[in-house]
């Protein structure tokens, strides 16, 4: 049978790291040649490692991408390859993508459509390209495309493609995840496939960078929109996908090739082999993905950090319960560590959560109780707070107390601080700054307590037991700052807070455009959303797992009074 | 005489208060007037405040810019107005200025070049304008411009400025500081007003919006470049400039009007009035505009986000003492309180050094002794760090009881804490992350610690005696966290450090590239402004100064293994 073989390699590549990423790709070029694949792809940027951000303001970054393709050439023998990295040419700089065959460069493509909304900047660092990209192998019509470059209807590379008749479409991609993400980008890469009446080869990064996760998911789908093949989530894979090259050939006879063109087949035909039906794996549902996703970047952030271990303060709630939960799916229970930290305000049932959680999870704990230090701070203070009205001040020493606990264990230990609150509580300021908010990666920083509910459930689902006690899902959220305390003394229930959040920081909204609850509720989220931005910006990295994440996506100033404008129209 | 007089608005507006942004511009018209103004221009964006951010990116925001304007026209009746504001039509934005005159709107333009580098990200909000803006009063033809776009050599907008043979052309800015940015824009402006033949009125922004500081510095500069007007510097002004009509009228033969055109002048010839000579401001020096932007944008930062007092560790060394007076002359001495918090590691000098600047600047000191506090931390981590090697742990548990007792006093009373680490720490991670980096402002985040010490002269300079102490100013600089410490164990000496870091960091070079130190010392800086991205991005913001300050200027990844590769090459 007459098979085009295309390999798509899912890797996971590192910012900054030329020597490891080039390595890995050299080795996967290998292992695309073991399965005898005529191409193979890499992700966008998979040289540099994605997204560099300003690393690509400096000249002699964007020298060593061109010296790491120089040195991919001797390896592209055999097989054609395609991967991406920063092009600066003249003075200017293209987000591109190589092709190489014969031990040669073959050609270079530039990205055409930059993003430069939510967590994107491109046009901070890029050019447009101007002209699209088109190769023959065995006679069949091969696009080059980056990721953004399918996602504009009717652009100007979805003209080209047409105008030169492809067959095929490949597109590297970076395209960060969200839950729900995977279905968004299925649809966008259908109707270019249709548009176009191509096959898209669609190979998306992997791994974690910062507050970006990459979830994989590389697919095949044909002109008609269908899903032909589709590669791991969350993980490495090589998609390999045979493409029958028997058909009836397109109608060429409005031939009109403006753009570049290279033929990389000196023989009429692939060599005869042997039919691989294509892979599909599973769907994921929304919980799921969102847990892969928080088990991946605590790895990644953790691992390319240079950190073995972690170590969590373990309060008997269910978001240190989870925190803890998920790190040890990342790093294995030995990497692991909770510490807790009673005080006089600590219940004897969050104490004895604290110690199930731990030998649930099989990490070590360690208890350091704080009481003696909260009174040497209370007596060294007594002189200043002879005047003035208490408020949060001795709630907040305490946790700032924990806090100072967990960075000195982290400086003598070298142990990464993983903090333990969620999107909720991080978007109305439930949260001590410098105290349950100290730390070096926020792995909830996305999710909602609603969410956490969920995914605590699904995680003693997966192990057939409570891993996460019982009692930490079923007893109301407190701080344990002060005497009886519970969170709904000062916030909404999560029920309502939730989706009020949701309309607010994710959709955009105003106070006065959020219906179907109490305005004044309403406007007291809004408030406090807007109050707090300032703990926000002094907040660690966490994983993006919505569609607008604190953090880069959302970019709000601090000195900012439209919200008490809003309020009073 | 028959003369056009213009008047420049250099006012300070906040983010997101249409109503007070809308109240000044107000007020700021009656002053025009009263000055006898024909027109009267105001800052970029002026309406919503500069800049929004992602503010911009709510509907509802979009529609309080047009209603704040809709509000502006029964205040334009006798005199014209251009005022910026951000335009939604057509489901696209615009960064615009609305002509106003009569009452009503007359016209409005869209800026066409959008900045998205350094601090601005532009494209990230706005659509570029597609043509440009003329209007002519009593036969001067005027060009509408906005910020950058006088700022590209042979623009859309120079051509359109040209082509419509423009007597003046109106700039309206919001240009952030940096040390000698004014003289930069002097040449800007004075290129662009030669290469168009016209005379640029040039209005920018004043006052602080979180890291931003905008100058002020408005200025009038003719067709030969030369500047002849130009407003205060870091205050709000009102730059009130007499044009003459009686020289030779531009040649128009070529008259060739593409682009809408608005005519204001009912009359043939503005009323007699006498001429008022152009006011000229005095030039600044490098370190009086830095001290200058600092004491704004402290006092800005502050003001706008709704504190009276502010707090600030008093170590007894120079950094504090200098953040001290800073804060002292932006906000008065009564509103700014010091701290001392000695440790057995405190000299007696340092000790009484604290206690002195207090009484020079005529602040009120609280003392809190934090020994105790000290040894009930070791005692209850004596068990867990039986364990390990000792290392900077027990340093930095000091330096966070101080952050911690700081934050206790400013949750008891509301004061805001100033940070007072200078640049040259904060770039190679020489702080404690939630120690003395806690607060809610960095006032010296931008300043090199050889400019602490120029900064600290010039004050003591000022005020004819010594402010800062002397013998903060003689002493070797140290954290005295241990015994016998100096900065100088840790870190190479400021004056090497200093300038490498201006390399690594404000000119992008990499390690390879800095020549005239030595290469080891080089790359251990590089690496440690590489390895502690993490610590500076959960920074409270600070006042930039220069070109590239840490912060929404340069993004690099955390996770960054790029240095370490490069060193290796």
């Amino acid at each position: 049978m007459n098979l085009l073989r295309i390999a798509q390699a899912q890797i996971n590549t590192t910012v900054g790291d030329f020597r490891g990423n080039l390595e890995k790709v050299i080795q996967w070029i290998g292992r695309a040649e073991s399965a005898d694949a005529d191409l193979v792809t890499f992700p966008e940027l998979a040289l540099c490692g994605y997204p560099p951000e300003d690393l690509l303001l400096k000249r002699r970054f964007l020298h060593n991408n061109w010296e790491a393709l120089q040195q991919l050439e001797e390896h592209c023998s055999g097989i054609a390859v395609l991967v991406g990295f920063a092009h600066a040419q003249d003075g200017k700089v293209y987000n591109a993508a190589a092709l190489l065959g014969g031990s040669s460069l073959l050609g270079v493509y530039h990205k055409i459509e930059l993003p430069n909304y939510g967590v994107f900047d491109e046009k901070r660092y890029f050019i447009p390209g101007l002209g699209c990209f088109v190769f023959e192998m065995y006679g069949t019509r091969i696009a080059v495309t980056i990721c953004e470059d399918i996602w504009i209807p009717g652009s100007v590379v979805e003209m080209c493609a047409m105008r030169n008749h492809a067959d095929i479409v490949l597109n590297i991609s970076g395209s960060p995840f969200f839950a729900g993400k995977l279905d968004v980008r299925k649809n966008i890469v259908g109707r270019f496939a249709n548009a176009t009446e191509t096959t898209v080869f669609y190979n998306n990064l992997v791994g974690g960078q910062d507050e970006l996760i990459f979830d994989g998911g590389s697919m095949v789908v044909n002109s008609k929109g269908e899903l032909i093949a589709s590669a791991s989530r969350f993980a490495e894979d090589l998609l390999v996908t045979d493409i029958k090259l028997d058909g009836p050939p397109k109608e060429r006879e409005a031939w009109n090739l403006v753009d570049p063109m290279v033929s990389l087949s000196e023989r009429e035909s692939p060599p005869d082999r042997q039919y691989v039906p294509p892979t599909v794996v599973p769907h994921l549902n929304r919980i799921a993905e969102i847990y892969e996703a928080l088990v991946l970047g605590t790895k990644d952030y953790v691992r390319k950090n240079g950190f073995d271990k972690v170590v969590i303060g373990l309060s008997g709630g269910i978001d240190s319960a989870l925190t803890a939960a998920i790190a040890v799916a990342a790093l294995g229970e030995d990497q692991v560590v909770g510490v807790t930290m009673p005080s006089r305000f600590t219940s004897g049932e969050t104490r004895s959560d604290a110690e199930l959680v731990a030998r649930n999870l099989k990490v070590e704990l360690i208890t350091v109780p704080i009481n003696d230090i909260f009174q040497a701070y209370l007596k060294a203070l007594e002189g200043p707070f002879n005047k003035g009205e208490p408020g949060v001040e001795t709630e907040n020493i305490q946790a700032r107390i924990r806090g100072n606990i967990l960075m000195a264990l982290s400086n003598r230990f070298c142990w990464l601080v993983l903090t333990t609150g969620n999107k909720s509580e991080t978007a109305v300021g439930y949260c001590t700054l410098y105290g349950d908010m100290a730390g070096g990666f926020a792995v909830l920083k996305d999710v909602t307590k609603s969410d956490v509910y969920e995914l605590s459930g699904y995680i003693n689902e997966k192990a057939g037991r409570d891993v996460i006690p019982r009692s930490t899902i079923d007893r109301a959220p407190s701080a344990e700052l002060r005497p009886d305390q519970k969170d709904e003394d000062s916030l909404p229930p999560y029920v309502i807070l939730d989706p009020i959040l949701r309309a607010y920081v994710e959709e955009d909204k105003v106070a006065a455009e959020i219906e179907g609850f109490d305005p004044a509720v309403v406007r007291e989220v809004a408030r406090m959303v807007d109050r707090n931005e300032y703990k926000r910006r002094q907040a660690p990295p966490g994983v993006k797992i919505t569609p607008k994440a604190f953090g880069k996506d959302r970019r709000l100033p601090i000195t900012n009074r439209y919200i008490s404008c809003a309020i009073k129209e």
